[in-house]
Formats: C-alpha cells, structure tokens, sequence
C-alpha cells in the first residue's frame, strides 16, 4: 500500500491511498482523516484501507484525481505532514569516516557498535516539491538522501526484533543541512538547532510488501538516485555499508524512552565506500575533494539550485516518487 | 487564563479551563477540542476562551467539576499533552559553570552570548501526577526543574521582541535526565537521546498576564519550590542569573527554521550562583559535594523516590499547581 498526504484543510493534510504506479489517488478520509490518525489506528482501519487500495489499483474509486497533476500543482504534503518525533541516525560510517578522515581524525570504536543520533525538528516537513526556504546562502545549503521509517508505538526498551514489528512504512527524506553553522553549533556538545533545516519526505510512504525481497534485515537493497543543479551526483546502495539497520536504529532510540506511533526514524546519509557510487550529500563530495585534490570544489547549494532524491525497482520503476526541491530565499 | 487538557479521549486530551484558585475547571471542548487546535487558532478563538474563563471564574459554567479531585486521579494530562517541538535551552549559566567546575574545566566565552540548546522528546508529555518510568535505577534518574514557554507561530529569523509576541503559555517542565548515560551519549557529539526521559509539565499552563509584574523581560521573577523524598531541595528564583531570556531562547531556536503553534521551549535548568537556593537538579548537588566535600553524597532517584515541583505567587498561592512525581521501574 502507497500513501501520501494532500495539504490542507488542517496542518496534518488529507491522508490519500496512491496507485502502484503513482499515477492516480484517492481520499481516504472516510477511513482515516489523517496519516496521524491512521498510525494511531493502524490494527482498526488497516483492512478497510487495503480494501479501498486494492479497489484503487484495479480503476475503482470514482473519485480517484491525478496525483502526478497534484504533484506538479504542489498540492501534495510530505506523506507524514508533521511528525511529534524525528529521530536521525547515522548508520553509514563511510560518511562518518569521510568527515573524520578531511580533519586527519579516526573513528571511534564505540561508533561501530553505537548508534550516532539526534533529534531534529519535524514540526512542519516540506512536501515533496516545496521549495528548501533559507534566509542565506552563507549557511552552507546542503541536501542529506536518507531512508526512514514510520512506526507503530514502540514499547521502551524494545528488540531490534520488537522494533521490525513497529515499521508501518518507509518513505525517504532530504534532511537538510547548514553545514557552515554544524561545526560551531556541535562544539557546543548540544547536537543540531540551528544546523539543521526542515526535512523533505516523498510523495508516497509505502508499506515494506510493497518492497519485496528488496526490504531484508532492517535495510532497503536498492540504490537512491541524487541529482543536483540537474546533474546526477549519486546512487549509492542503502542496502550496503550500513552498519545499523533501521531496526537496529529504532531499538536504540527506544532505549530510554517509549516511541509514539508516528515517530519517524532515518537512516542518516546514504553512503558507500564504493567512490563509483557517488554521494547523497554535497558535504562528502567536498570532504573526498578535499582530501584528494586539496580543496572543496562541489558548491553548497545556492538560491535557486535544485535537488532530486529517488529511489527504483529492479523494473526501474519509481517506488516512493521523487523529493524535487529547489532553493529559495526565505 | 489558566488552561490544562484531561486524559483521553485521543492522545491530545481535552481542553479545560481552570479557575485562578485551580480548585474548579470545565471542558472547554465546544470552543477547542485540544490545546493543541487552540494554539492554532489562538486570534480566532482566544474571547470565546476569555469569556467561559470569566464566567468559570465567577461561579458560572454549571458543568464545572473539581479540578484538585481529577488532578489526585491522575486523570490530569499535561496542558499540552504531545508536543510537535521541544527545545531546551541552558539559560542559568551557574548550572553549566557548577558541572564544568567539578571536572575542573571552564565555561567557554561563548557560552554567554550563544545559548546552549538541545531538541527533545515530547511525543508524550507526562502528566503532572504521572510515574516517572524507567527500565534501570542505574541510569542516574534525576529532575530537572525549568519554566518553559509554548509558543504562537514564529517566523524563521525572527527577532527576541519579535518572540517575545509569541509567548501564548507559559508552564513547568520536570525534564527528568539520565545522569549516567549522558556522558557516553554527549561524547558522541550529537546531543541527547538516550540520556533524556519525557517531560513532565505542570497542571496549568497560564497567558502570561497571569504573573502580572513578575513576567518582566521573558523571564519569570519568582521561585521554583523543589522537594525531593519529601525534602526541601531548592528554591532558586527563575528571574535571577539567567543569561538569556525566554525571547533570547525562542530567537536561538527561530534563527534558521519556523517554529510552529505549540513549540515547548525551556530554560534549562533553574540554578542560582547563591548557593542557599539550593538546586533543581539532583547533579548539582552532587557536583557541589564533590567539590566541596571530595565526593557527591546526594543519591539520585531511586524507585519509589518522590519529586515535587512548584512556583507561587507573592501572595503564596500556586500558580501552575505541582508537578508531584514518583520514580518507578517501567
């Protein structure tokens, strides 16, 4: 099952059901009048939405609308309006590494087997092509291609095991970095407020099923496709290098606290050891430059650049629709 | 206007008013449903709550109950049950100053013209009467007595005067920490996650106009009464040796993204450079003693220790009601 969120008329959207295909949507607020809702609800209404999807995806639903149109008309939310919790990991060391490695540091033993995250704002996530608002250029724009899961509630202190039952969808994300106002503001100890922007989802969350064999372990086997200012500048593989799957990730952040249904779990930035794979951020690009060529040569993003994070079947087909953002002066 | 949220029926309670006196409340579900729809549509409907505030408060409203019976039942949730955004700042440098003294380490300069903040869970609030649950007592469980702001709608760059018109509520925190996982988690650099609990807030959370003059510069001038196992703990005066006011802290947190309707945002932990205040904060005490006497004797919470939290006015008279917890094994 696809699901995404129309804005409008409250700050948590309109829950829609999306065809396979992305092609055509429909309301399901006869079901549940908000993704919110329907995560609060999921054991209640999930057979009644499976019927109407599968109602959907055959031609039914006289009401079905064009959500390719929708999407271009920038009426689609991100599939979660606005989450009570966002919670980044890192699970992909080569990033860490990389960063480590430009200031002729190592990594720490403990990251291997300890989850670096942080809690970051979702009170207003952008829809898939809303624009990434800053005031400046000088901040160090920059994009973040991640995974994430939704979850059911997630009792404290649960299993990597408990925690895979807690994965109702995965959709992905642009977690959007200041990465010239981050060293300043983690010197500080405190993790990122200020370093850190509203995040992007895609058009659609999905259900793992809808993955296949492709969602295993806690980790999505396919490579997310990131372009900048038009140009392809990645496709590494989130099944790959991950040293923390997301069930692994949900466990850690439960491990003090119990997570509420609709915490919104990401993998951190998706990245390879593999150079040949390219980067999901500008950040790492700069790193490997820097150490490689002896200077940064890849510009943070400027006002009016754009992103487009994506992620394809073994058919090529798109899974979740594309996050294409463009840069704007807030 | 005093105004607190019931348990259930969903995860944002239901809206009330209560009385001055905190001895009386009503539903105020025929003008909100949740304190959470007030704040977003505060200008809309903020006479219509003026109105049933007065009416309450001189004996009207016939469907008014006794707000001190539901509070001892427990069915007293926080005034903002779940919040999208929970920002916690450092504003009382003499709490910084104490831990750094005790590892014989300075505050840095910065840390008095930039405040420190960190971003925290919030998907469910304690209740003022809730159990403080955890997995361990060796976690290092501890309270953390803070004033906290909810605020309006707050523009990205927004400036201190500017924040300071965003001020809708103002309330209590209980931030209960982890003492003993902080230092492993704060050395990973990206802030807290496992080192920090849920919150508690007080019964009420009140406008402003309520504290009349001891409101004065986005700081309030009285004291916070700390009780710990029955004990009197500390009664540091909120308005003394903050660094930053509220409106410095809610300007901090806007600096490079909005903030919605229904932000927390806190103060750190209450503590004065006069030693006779006592703390607010079980780790103080210890880093005290640890300097003073060679060792910190001061025990944090174990299962069954109380906690008990509370400002009055200069009359004597409870202004938010106490945050009144017990420590228990989830």
């Amino acid at each position: 099952m696809k699901l995404a969120s129309l804005k409008g008329p409250g700050r948590d959207g309109t829950l829609l059901i999306v065809n396979s295909g992305l092609t055509r949507a429909v309301k399901a607020d006869g079901i549940a009048p908000t993704m919110q809702h329907l995560l609060e609800n999921w054991d209640a209404l999930y057979l009644r939405m499976i019927d109407a999807a599968e109602s959907l995806e055959c031609g039914g639903e006289r009401h079905a609308f064009d959500f390719q149109a929708a999407l271009a008309k920038g009426e689609v939310a991100a599939p979660l309006p606005r989450a009570f919790q966002w919670l980044d990991g890192s699970a992909y060391l080569s990033h860490v590494e990389r960063v480590r490695r430009a200031r002729n540091d190592t990594v720490p033993e403990s990251f291997y087997k300890d989850p670096l995250m942080y809690q970051g704002g979702a009170d207003a996530m952008m829809g898939p092509r809303d624009p990434i608002r800053a005031l400046s250029e000088d901040w160090g724009i920059d994009l973040e291609g991640e995974v994430a899961a939704i979850t059911a509630d997630v009792a404290m202190g649960a299993s990597p095991a408990q925690a895979s039952a807690a994965v109702r969808l995965l959709t992905l994300v642009n977690d959007v970095s200041y990465r010239r106002l981050i060293p300043a503001e983690l010197a500080k100890g405190f993790g990122f407020v200020n370093g850190k922007g509203a995040n992007a989802l895609a058009p659609v969350a999905v259900t793992p099923d809808e993955l296949g064999s492709s969602w295993d372990g806690g980790k999505i086997h396919l490579r997310l496709v990131c372009h900048v200012r038009g140009q392809w500048f990645g496709n590494p593989n989130a099944g790959d290098d991950a040293q923390f799957s997301l069930f692994d990730l949900i466990a850690h952040a439960a491990k003090t606290r119990e997570l509420k249904a609709g915490t919104l779990v990401g993998t951190g930035t998706i990245s390879n050891q593999d150079r040949a794979t390219g980067f999901a951020c500008l950040m790492e690009a700069r790193l490997v430059e820097q150490v490689e060529l002896g200077e940064a040569k890849t510009p943070f993003l400027s006002f009016g650049d754009s992103v487009k994070i994506e992620m394809f079947d073994h058919h090529g087909e798109t899974i979740f629709g594309a996050i294409e953002q463009r840069v704007e002066k807030y």
